[in-house]
């Protein structure tokens, strides 16, 4: 199962968007880190890229959904595995990634999210992009691990897989403590690597 | 520091409402279950419990306190510690206490998120009621298994406190995959206990 998943990795990691569309995105990462998502409006969007309303509602006939592609995109550029050599390092360099990704658009994404349980269609994009990506990324770091010999294969659990991400955006999202670097180093140190290893001495 | 939190446990398990204003919170609760946050109306509150608008509005000036309080409310009756003899049986209990309250109500806290992020003085109270209120718990929880000798003190981690609680709440809240009772089981034994027994046979 990891190594089927961790050969799609450089499919996921393939934008679906052209050049244009692409810039569209961006623009509108850029207005929502400017104004905050109640007031991005889809005209902003295509006023400030010089594209014609049109063509941006063709691609995403709703704000959220236009919200959602710009997040996803965004984070695809980062979705590729670390490859510190070790899964330590590994972890805690995707912890520190999803930090900074959560922590620029926390406001954003807590009405994304608002949206997204509104709108079961677009609870479904999420799952396919922006989860799926995800997942394709850490058990493609947990296999590798596993291959060197770091952990056991049998260690990775498919329900579990999001521990470390889950825990962090919780914090971001929902805590309101922000994690810093101090809390995914205890975090890999303290909670996920002790889970992984588990077995490893018996 | 786990000791002088444990001894708070009795004071935070007392409501801060009269008789009067915890029915108004359950009103509130029953009305939330019934048609969502969005539905809800401060004045549907107000003539389903037959009191005054201005009762209702003297003590929480707008829906996002209202509910915010009424979750606080509900979520304090039940905030005592399992008390199983086993830190595994706490834990899991408590695991599976976090899965019923969020699974209720995962759309209503989603909004009530979003609201928190456009209000400090909310997210102050959420800090103080709902969240200060969870910790107690935890640390109640892990201050016992210490006196057990089921775990080192020194395990006990004031920034990582709710791993448990958070990465279920995210699970619900964010990941679109609600937690289930092997989630629950798996995430105790595979992970926390693991972290919090890393030190145990060195």
């Amino acid at each position: 199962m990891v190594d089927s998943v961790s050969q799609n990795v450089d499919l996921a990691s393939e934008s679906t968007w052209s050049p244009r569309e692409v810039e569209l995105l961006e623009v509108t990462l850029q207005l929502l880190q400017e104004n905050g998502y109640d007031r991005l409006t889809v005209d902003a969007v295509a006023a400030t890229a010089r594209a014609s309303k049109a063509t941006v509602y063709r691609r995403w006939p709703s704000k959220a959904e236009l919200v959602l592609a710009a997040f996803t995109e965004g984070i695809r550029q980062v979705a590729v595995a670390p490859e510190t050599g070790t899964l330590r390092g590994d972890l805690v360099r995707l912890g520190e990634l999803v930090c900074e990704q959560i922590g620029q658009h926390a406001g954003t994404l807590r009405a994304v999210l608002v949206e997204v349980s509104r709108n079961p269609a677009l609870n479904e994009v999420m799952q396919q992009q922006f989860v799926d990506q995800r997942k394709s990324l850490m058990l493609e770091i947990l296999g590798e691990a596993a291959a060197r010999g770091e952990i056991e294969a049998a260690a990775v659990d498919e329900d579990l897989w999001d521990v470390l991400p889950g825990y962090l955006i919780f914090r971001a999202l929902v805590s309101g403590r922000a994690p810093t670097a101090r809390t995914v180093a205890n975090l890999v140190d303290n909670v996920i690597l002790p889970g992984l290893t588990r077995d490893m001495d018996s």
